[in-house]
C-alpha cells in the first residue's frame, strides 16, 4: 500500500469511525474536529502527512491535542484554535520553529486535533502517535514512556488564557498540574507538549495509526455498505476477539476529579446468554471481567459497539438498555515492555491484585 | 523619621508583630518567614529596602509571595526557595533582569518573603505594598485593581514544579489559575507577577507599610515591657477604633477551594457585656456585626488580638474560648475608591445587601 501523503474530505468520516473504535470508549468524540478539519479543507487549507520512517532525525515534532473529561464535550464546544494556540505558546516559550505535528492519542478527537492544527499552521502530521489508542491521563503516552520531558508544556483555552507547565519534577506531575487547569478552564482545553527530536519520534511513536485508522473507518464503511458483518469486520481488520454480545443491566458513572468513572454491569445473549459481564472506566474502558474473571484489561483494547450497528460507544454515551458487543483488540508491543506496563497496566490504574495478561 | 534602608536582626521581631495585626487574621503566620530572614542575616546577606519615593521610574518592580491556605502553613512548612525560583522563572520569561522586589501584601506571612527574596537574591524590597492589609485573593491588589497586568506570572512550588500563567483575559483568572495550580501543588507555592515600572508602583503602592509594620511591632513590644495596654497601643498608632471585647461562643471554620472560611459568634464583656457580636473570615475577616448589624467590612481592617497579650490571632488558631478585642482599622485611601471596592468592597466577597462604609 503507497504511503499516506495526505487526508481528503471523505477519508476524514474513515479515520472518524476508526479512531473512535481505537478510543476504546473514550478519548472524546472524533465529530466536532472532524467537521473543522472539514472546514479547513474547504478553505483551502491542506492536511498533509509525513509517513513515520520519512521523518528527519534532528526535526521539531509536537505532539498535542485536546485534554479534558469526554462527558463534557457533549456541551462545550471547542471554540476551534485551542491547540493552535497552545502550539503558539511553545514555539514563543521554546523560541523555536516546529517543524511537524503528530497525536499523543490517535483513539478519539485528538486523532483530529493534530490534522485540523497542522491544517491551520501549515506543517504537516506524522503518520502515528503516542498511544495507538486512548487513555486518560497524560504520562499514558510512549513519548513519557520512553524517556521524553513533557515540560516546558503549553495550554490554551477557548476563552485566550494560556498556562504553561515550565518544569515538573516528573512526566505524573505535568499531568496533574495540567488536570487542575484544565478543570478550571471550564474541563476543555488544548495542550502541546515539549518538542521531540524526528529521531526520537520514529522509535517510539505507535507508527502509521492514521493509516491504520482510516483503514479501519473505511472497513467498517464498506461493511455495512455491503451488507457484511461490521464487528466481524473490525475483529478481522485488528486481529481481535470478541468478547461478549450482551445488554447493559447496570450502569454507574460519574465526574472525578475531571474524569469520566465507573462501571457497567452486562447480561450476556446469543451464545454469551449464561454469562454476567462488567467493564471498568476511567474515560476509557480498562478491565472486562466475565462471571467476576479478568479476561481482558489495559493496555489491550477493550472496544464496545452497537451490536446492531457496528458502531463504538463511546463512555459518556452508554445508557441502561443497551444492547452492545464487547471485543478485545491487542495493543502495539511498544505498549506492552515492562517500563511501559509499570505506566499503563493495571497496576498503575490501581487494580493491585491484576496482572497483566497479554490477550 | 528618616526612611528605612535596610532591616536588621530585631526589627525582624517587630515586623513580624506589625504585618500580623495587619494580616486581619489571615495572610499566614510570618514566624518561619521571619526565621529564614534571619538566617540570610546571619550569612551574611543584607535586607536592604528602597523608600518609594526613590524608586526609578524605569526600574523593573516584582511583587511576590505565598499563595496559599494559612491553616496549611501550620503543618507544611516552606522548603525556602519556592518565591526566589519563581523569581527566576519570571527572568527567564521576559528575559530581563529584576530591580526590586515588592509585597503583594504586607499583612501576614508576605511581608516576609518578599525582604527574604531580596535577600537570597541579592536585589532590594520597597518599602510599601499592594493591599496594606490582606485580602484572599490576588486580584485584590493594587497593582490589578489600577490596571496592572499580573500575567505572565510564575509559580514555583517545593517539590521543584514551575508553572508560568503564560497570558489571562483578565486578573481574575490569573487568580483562578493560580489558585487550582497551588491547591495541585498542596496549597502552598510562591508566586512572583509580571514586572511593573517604578513609576506605576510609586503611584499605586500603599507606602511604606515596611515602615508601618515595624513601627507598629515596636510599639506594641514596648508597651508590653512597660505595662501600658498594648490594645490602646495599636488603636493610636493606626487611628482605629475597639469594636468589642468578647468571648468566642462558636466557631464554624472549613477549608473551601484552598480557603479557610467561616464564621466566629462573640459575647461580649466588659462595657460590651450586652452585646453579640459576630466575624464572617475567609482566610481574613471580612465583616464584623454587632446585634446582626454590620458595622465595618472589607476593605477596612477587622483585627482580633488576644485580650491580654494584645497579640494578634489568626483565623487558623480561633478556639472556642477565647477572650478577644476586636479593633476596627481603617484602610489606605487607595483601596476606598470606587475602582477599588469594585473589587475588594463587601459586594465582591458576595455580600450584595452591604454597603461599603469607611469607619
Amino acid at each position: 500500500m503507497d504511503k499516506l501523503r495526505s487526508v481528503n474530505y471523505d477519508e476524514l468520516d474513515a479515520i472518524e469511525i476508526g479512531a473512535a473504535i481505537l478510543g476504546t470508549g473514550g478519548g472524546g468524540n472524533p465529530y466536532i474536529g472532524k467537521l473543522r478539519c472539514r472546514e479547513e479543507l474547504k478553505k483551502g487549507n491542506k492536511i498533509d502527512v509525513i509517513p513515520l520512517n520519512e521523518l528527519k532525525d534532528d526535526s521539531l515534532v509536537v505532539s498535542l491535542g485536546g485534554i479534558g473529561a469526554p462527558v463534557v464535550g457533549i456541551e462545550k464546544m471547542e471554540e476551534g484554535q485551542e491547540c493552535l494556540r497552545a502550539m503558539r505558546a511553545l514555539e514563543k516559550e521554546f523560541g523555536c520553529k516546529i517543524d511537524a505535528l503528530i497525536s499523543s492519542e490517535i483513539g478519539g478527537s485528538n486523532s483530529m486535533e493534530p490534522m485540523l492544527t497542522a491544517a491551520q499552521a501549515g506543517i504537516p502530521v506524522v503518520d502515528g502517535d503516542g498511544m495507538g489508542r486512548a487513555f486518560p491521563e497524560m504520562q499514558m503516552c510512549t513519548w513519557s514512556i520512553y524517556g521524553h520531558k513533557s515540560a516546558p508544556a503549553a495550554m490554551a483555552d477557548e476563552k485566550g488564557n494560556i498556562l504553561v507547565i515550565r518544569d515538573t519534577i516528573d512526566e505524573v506531575w505535568v499531568e496533574k498540574l495540567a488536570r487542575s487547569g484544565v478543570v478550571t478552564m471550564g474541563a476543555a482545553a488544548g495542550i502541546a507538549m515539549a518538542p521531540m527530536k524526528g529521531s526520537f519520534v520514529k522509535n517510539y511513536a505507535i507508527p502509521y495509526t492514521i493509516t491504520q485508522a482510516l483503514s479501519l473507518g473505511q472497513n467498517v464503511i464498506n461493511a455495512n455498505k455491503e451488507n457484511k458483518d461490521p464487528i466481524e469486520t473490525v475483529l478481522k481488520h485488528e486481529d481481535g476477539k470478541l468478547l461478549m454480545t450482551g445488554k447493559i443491566v447496570d450502569l454507574e458513572r460519574h465526574l472525578k476529579g475531571g474524569f469520566a468513572v465507573g462501571q457497567i454491569i452486562l447480561e450476556g445473549f446469543g451464545e454469551y446468554q449464561n454469562d454476567k459481564g462488567s467493564i471498568d472506566l476511567q474515560n476509557e474502558f480498562l478491565v472486562f471481567r466475565r462471571n467476576n474473571k479478568m479476561e481482558v484489561c489495559v493496555p489491550d483494547l477493550i472496544v464496545v459497539l452497537d451490536s446492531e450497528t457496528g458502531f463504538p460507544i463511546g463512555t459518556e454515551l452508554l445508557r441502561y438498555g443497551q444492547r452492545i458487543a464487547v471485543l478485545g483488540l491487542p495493543c502495539h508491543k511498544l505498549l506492552r515492555t515492562e517500563k511501559a506496563l509499570e505506566v499503563i497496566g493495571p497496576k498503575a490504574f490501581g487494580y493491585h491484585d491484576l496482572d497483566y495478561k497479554p490477550m
